[in-house]
């Protein structure tokens, strides 16, 4: 009870005090936890695992400004700063930009309860977790969700894609283009043209992939992009950029019901973002946005093919680090390798978790295993944005080498 | 291209790049936009709204600290002292407790989405904005909606309440504690009893009140309980406690039908939060959890009992000075007024939009208006948590004293 002393300047015998106040402060009956008495601690580590991302001191001392209201005119101003960041890193024009309030699984609903109406097909791409997740939010919708299935690492061609839309006739077609559990970057070109030809909406995740791996929205012809604001971009967990094009918006906005959420509903998240009205619809996360625009600033400083380039060259220096351990990567074809992040084929008698607990502990580096089909395949190793560095590179390899060293290997 | 020498370090002219880096690379046409290459700005307000209200140093210090993983061994430590923290400011021992990642509005619609499936009925209590918000909330996901509508500023009786109970046989029973867009605190005893013997789950929204209007969830057999965390707990906005009781979980995880957002299916959510499985489902504010968790043990190291009189010891204050510069308060029974947000009447002849204007402008000093049906009926005054103080009711009251001197009288 440190401020008590403080508080009785008040009035400790509060006469004035309403009766149901005094009434109910006799009552409290569960007191402060002990845990919370004792002061947050955190201890420091080097994320390389898929995601979150370290974060850069700049982006942290953002997030870290005094706060303003969520509809105060310069709210308005460093959102609209924000639209155009995320403009220029998805390469769109459109207007129907923004971000959502919430991680790349929030994007991942708004995008699917706008675009599909409860009855509408839609196919999925299913290469690792993200399809997997998005069938599952199609089918709570109501949606007649039709999957197209492979194994974690790989991808769908051009031809299997045309073949679906043809028979499934859907209303949208969604493919993951930085497929993180698995490591591989989908190849996007075309597959905007089918969608088109199809009458389709093409959405496409790039959570993983966005300033890593090229991607550019309108050309590609991508209707609806989304990603995430806690890899590439370094800014902490709890935004996600998010585009609608004319065609997206033409769909979303001519429904015959309402879209099943309140809170991810664009026509009213288009009038707080595009619109700009100064009407309450939620909450906007301030601090993540003012986090989030200093992570896109930095983003259009350094230009978005240097980003590009950066982290292929680091991965390619990673890929030769690995190899050279006798490791081997899962993914074959560089081309189809992501660049932000790499995964191991578990090396043979080893348990992966071991490698992973070793490296954690002694060398405060974070990987990660595989994530839903690509857990027991593969270790992840990712250097992001602020991470993406030769001697990041480095240091990843130091500690999987003395992983690889010191944990017991049992068969193989 | 503030980075270009830098990343030149690695190669300029990349033969190693692949081809469709390189293409990809000549094909960006959308420039960094101008915007994102000036310095945030960020002014400095004082936040006497309804919230966000300002968030003090060492909750910001604690948001800018370098983040870990979401899934690290030491975050479920951090969660869990959330989890504690929040058991203690809604006094409950609910196993079911956790931190939604959004707003207040995120864990509103997680509350319905959960505890509700389609066709079934729920009674939602409207009198101001956010019953409305709820009641649209569970139209959208088929539940058979019935309200019980007051004007701002109204309240309902237990009589009213058991009538309507008896009559629409909800599942569900939607009240706002703290009606923040008519300055209302709704007496709540006695209506979970009533809840209970009609077999309806007791939902309460304590968005603007928690901490500086006594809730005691338990001994007031709340079964829902929700509350933000930029008002009174003065975090910055993105997180949201929730808890739910024994009854409330043995409805939502028996249900016949999946709730219809994977995003917020309590299932996957407890699966996170109370059974600390290291599984993943979304990527939860790191950054947002370290604030929230050093607002709680600020709550906990002041004590309940203490916020709770400072909030009305303030605010009696502030009403005081209010009705001395001759305004009138538009809630008129004390017991009745929301500590933490002040309604007042609009004064005869102003506009009150000229009023807020001129306080933001010459005090920096941000008070609202109305929201939903209070709007053109009352000014909000907000002074929680960190800013409930004698000091900032005296700068309110300066602003509005300024602001009536100096803004036209048009009309009374």
């Amino acid at each position: 009870m440190l401020f008590q002393s403080l508080e009785c300047s008040f009035s400790c015998k509060s006469a004035t005090l309403g009766l149901r106040i005094q009434r109910a402060m006799s009552s409290v009956n569960i007191p402060p936890p002990e845990c919370m008495l004792r002061p947050l601690e955190v201890p420091y580590r080097y994320l390389f695992g898929p995601g979150p991302s370290n974060v850069p001191p700049r982006i942290l001392a953002a997030g870290a400004r005094p706060i303003i209201g969520h509809l105060h005119t310069e709210m308005y101003e460093i959102m609209n700063d924000i639209k155009r960041g995320i403009q220029y890193a998805f390469q769109t024009n459109n207007h129907m930009t923004l971000a959502m309030s919430g991680s790349g699984h929030t994007a991942m609903e708004c995008a699917v309860f706008n675009t599909v109406e409860p009855g509408e097909s839609v196919l999925v791409s299913i290469n690792g977790v993200w399809g997997e997740r998005v069938a599952e939010i199609a089918e709570r919708m109501g949606a007649k969700v039709h999957t197209m299935v492979k194994s974690p690492g790989g991808y769908f061609t051009t031809e299997e894609i045309e073949k679906a839309l043809a028979k499934h006739k859907p209303v949208l077609f969604f493919l993951t283009h930085g497929e993180s559990s698995a490591g591989l970057a989908h190849p996007v070109d075309n597959v905007g043209d089918l969608c088109l030809r199809h009458n389709c909406l093409f959405l496409v995740d790039s959570v993983a992939s966005l300033g890593a791996s090229p991607l550019l929205m309108d050309q590609q012809k991508i209707d609806i992009l989304y990603t995430g604001s806690q890899k590439a971009l370094n800014a902490p967990p709890g935004t996600a950029p998010i585009s609608f094009n004319e065609r997206a918006c033409h769909k979303m906005f001519n429904r015959k019901i309402k879209p099943v959420s309140y809170l991810l509903d664009m026509t009213h998240l288009s009038n707080y973002w595009v619109r700009m009205h100064v009407l309450y619809h939620h909450t906007g996360p301030v601090s993540g946005f003012f986090a989030l625009r200093e992570s896109l600033a930095i983003l259009a400083e350094k230009g978005l093919e240097n980003s590009w380039r950066q982290h292929r060259e680091v991965a390619e220096y990673l890929w030769k680090g690995i190899e050279d351990l006798g490791l081997k990567l899962f993914i074959k074809d560089k081309d189809l390798r992501l660049p932000s992040v790499t995964t191991i084929a578990i090396p043979d008698g080893y348990d992966w978790k071991e490698l992973l607990a070793y490296m954690m502990k002694h060398h405060q580096v974070e990987m990660t295993g595989g994530l839903g089909p690509s857990i027991g395949m593969v270790i992840r190793v990712g250097l992001m944005g602020y991470n993406c560095s030769k001697f990041n590179a480095d240091k990843a390899l130091t500690a999987l080498a003395d992983a690889l060293k010191h944990c017991p290997k049992r068969r193989g």
